[in-house]
């Protein structure tokens, strides 16, 4: 029988089991107790120790619990086989350099896709939602709540999305999801067993390009034509499933007319496929009212319509949804029955109560107001400072235009440089599947994020870099 | 020239613009204005209906954004191609029949696996967590946030697991998700480019088992001995990614010994692997202290960590955390550089907060009480209703045991006649990769939601289903 002798201090915060555990533990490790050694009974060690037996029991147990020693038939207590000294203490150097990441960075001007105005969101209102809705009963509060999402949020979905877009879908349709890249994470796990191919637009959104990658999909590029999507080359390809930005095309920014719409559909329906539309942006039109949805003339349900609070309210409470085509609910419900739904039920009830009291149509009359001024100076500037030098387009919508400037083709060169003097702008190159094929060396400008005195001092402030260099 | 004869009414709400653009459209797509046909002028328009130039060119402007019409050159306004009538009037039946979400349905008595006691959920404090939070400056609040997650609360996070778990590590390795199978879908499409195998325990989470086949993963399971996972068949098989519960394997509640611990880590070393370790449940363990987590002896870097609050505070909230092992970094923030943090910022901050105060360490304290009571008296209601005619296993830890009534073979009739009585049980079946060759009949009781009494109630309302049925 080996000898204990641990150093016990009852007048320490740490309870004396806990003390005895950790000592035989070490003792164990550092190889003094050796694999097979029967320990001492909890009598004999209550007394040798003259602590209570109950102390060395909870030691003991621990030790159990956790695999070191076991309670043998007519042996007692019996040293297991483990490695000593493995990990005892973390020897493996853990420094990690690490820049801090990109998206910390705060440049003076960031002309970045994707920021929207803070300034004007209704902080008082959006915090009032948040209270009421925290004032839920607490079992419909801090469960895990529908699958689907808040059926008043869903139902609330419904309603705007038939007022707004021109849909006609029925909550049980509806998704809600926690941002584009998880939303679309669930549409390529929802068709993993149908197929690995998925054609997008040529450019496209590059985000959403790697969900599918990582998801291992198999891209399929279709060019673009001056109306958006080369329709015949989509009918020609293998894909039976496309991912599209009809209302306003990422990047560049054309509208699909209506006859390149039906044709879509058409294709749809003939190879018994499915039409991802992402409208990320669609409220901000200036021209006009807002081009109705694809998913409005989607008799056949073959649409997957995408939308998302991240424009037109924040980004920062993380919520987006879709709408299935109803035949595709019940795979749907079968392939996701364990997953739960991912978006806090309190920002889900608070937005359901922002959007019923018609707080969301209300920011979002105010916010095109405010983005067609922040546009409309920008384009002012661009005008002013490069007239013919510079040529704008995708310019009708959204919260971000192209520029491209004929005397500029070392796009990343120009970027590199105007980041030297404080200005973000960005290549458009990587919205192309391959960015060396990018056919003109567009810049995209966001101008969602920035006052319209920074927008004009931002593009002053690009004009001075082509004097420097004498380009014009 | 076509003649256009709308009726438009100045008194409606509808802008004359919007009233002159949906009569067209409309005779577009009934087929009344066909393809290739000239529009008026505008100033022609205007004169013949009597409205001002603006009104007639919004609606032609709108019209051409949406590829109904086009300005041609030395011609005006040419109706394009589309199909007629395509989707007017959405005809196709939407009706989708639906039960109720099983999610929604309540029974009297609920032994679902993963409730958990909302009673005590201290309501106040995190009410006061989410104000303080939402007074953040609003550049912090409504912006998208960093990609891993709000970094005082991974920070918060560190602190936790050092403490509670016994893991050192830094923020930078921390990934907050908005749920488990979210977070799980990442670490999928991390390793997608490397292998389609995973192994897992075998039985068992079936959730998680759903995220690896839905994204296209082969499962190869691999078998328990007594004293968990069979690290030799493990050895022998191909996979070199493996999920594991080594706290409290799920659902058949042994520990991970120390000695197996250190043979699944010289494993991964070995043949250049990784462990998944989910540690979901391991706050709640009632003899002894909390068993340490793999990944605190994991000096080389070969465990991702994941831990949930959904347990130890409420799911409601959808946060849930892991832990990267310093090797994977590089490639985790290359692969998802695109995506953004899912989880609302409002949330992580507050969480934040109530963690630094330590109200979630006095929360799980009180609720190891709770469960610990609740647990004692499951206990002995079986013990007091069934006596030897009932088998328990697994309730050393955790919100769940396994009980198995010798008497019942089959166990899915037994569980129907349990729910009209208003009891909720649940096979254990489903957690084995193939639930027909689950070994013995277990059936799973949760625990964590029900009160004392509720669950003293269905454990004698059981044991009289099998009076009815004279089963012993």
């Amino acid at each position: 029988m080996i000898e204990l002798t641990p150093h016990l201090d009852a007048t320490k915060r740490i309870p004396l089991y806990e003390q005895l555990y950790e000592y035989m533990k070490r003792e164990m490790l550092q190889g003094h107790i050796r694999k097979g050694t029967r320990l001492p009974s909890i009598r004999a060690l209550s007394r040798h120790l003259s602590i209570s037996r109950n102390t060395v029991e909870a030691a003991y147990a621990q030790l159990v619990a956790e695999g070191y020693i076991e309670s043998m038939p007519r042996q007692g207590f019996v040293v297991q086989e483990f490695t000593e000294e493995c990990g005892a203490n973390g020897s493996l150097q853990k420094t990690y350099e690490h820049s801090p990441p990109t998206d910390a960075i705060k440049p003076i001007y960031d002309f970045r896709y994707g920021n929207i105005d803070i300034t004007h969101f209704p902080h008082k209102v959006w915090r009032a939602c948040m209270n009421e809705a925290m004032d839920a009963p607490l079992d419909e509060l801090l469960w895990y709540g529908e699958r689907q999402g808040d059926r008043k949020l869903r139902q609330e979905i419904v309603r705007y999305l038939f007022q707004a877009r021109g849909i006609h879908c029925s909550c049980e349709q509806v998704v809600i999801g926690a941002g584009i890249h998880q939303m679309t994470g669930l549409l390529c796990q929802l068709f993993s067993s149908e197929t690995d191919l998925i054609a997008m637009e040529n450019p496209s959104y590059d985000g959403i390009r790697a969900v599918f990658t990582n998801h291992r999909y198999r891209i399929v590029p279709i060019s673009l034509e001056k109306d958006g999507l080369n329709i015949t080359e989509l009918e020609q390809r293998e894909a039976n499933i496309v991912y599209v930005t009809p209302s306003h095309q990422l990047p560049l920014g054309m509208v699909l007319p209506i006859g390149k719409r039906q044709r879509l559909l058409k294709w749809a329906e003939k190879i018994d496929g499915f039409i991802i539309e992402d409208d990320y942006d669609s409220e901000f039109r200036y021209e006009g009212k807002p081009i109705p949805a694809l998913k409005a003339l989607d008799t056949q349900e073959r649409v997957i319509y995408i939308g998302t609070f991240s424009k037109v309210l924040t980004p920062a409470i993380r919520v987006c949804y879709m709408v299935l085509p109803v035949r595709l609910l019940e795979t749907f419900r079968k392939k996701f029955s364990c997953y739960n739904q991912p978006v806090a039920t309190i920002v889900q009830k608070a937005l359901a109560l922002f959007m019923e009291r018609g707080h969301l149509e209300r920011h979002i009359r105010k916010m095109r107001n405010v983005y067609a001024k922040k546009r409309q100076a920008l384009i002012a500037a661009i005008d002013e400072n490069f007239g013919p030098n510079a040529i704008i387009i995708g310019e009708k919508a959204g919260l971000h235009l192209l520029v491209r400037f004929p005397h500029v083709t070392d796009v990343s060169g120009f970027v590199e440089r105007a980041k030297h003097e404080g200005i973000s702008i960005y290549s458009a190159a990587k919205y192309w599947f391959d960015p060396t094929t990018s056919p003109l060396p567009y810049i995209l400008l966001g101008f969602g994020g920035m006052s319209e005195h920074e927008i004009k001092e931002g593009v002053r402030l690009l004009r001075g870099l082509f004097d420097a260099e004498t380009l014009f």
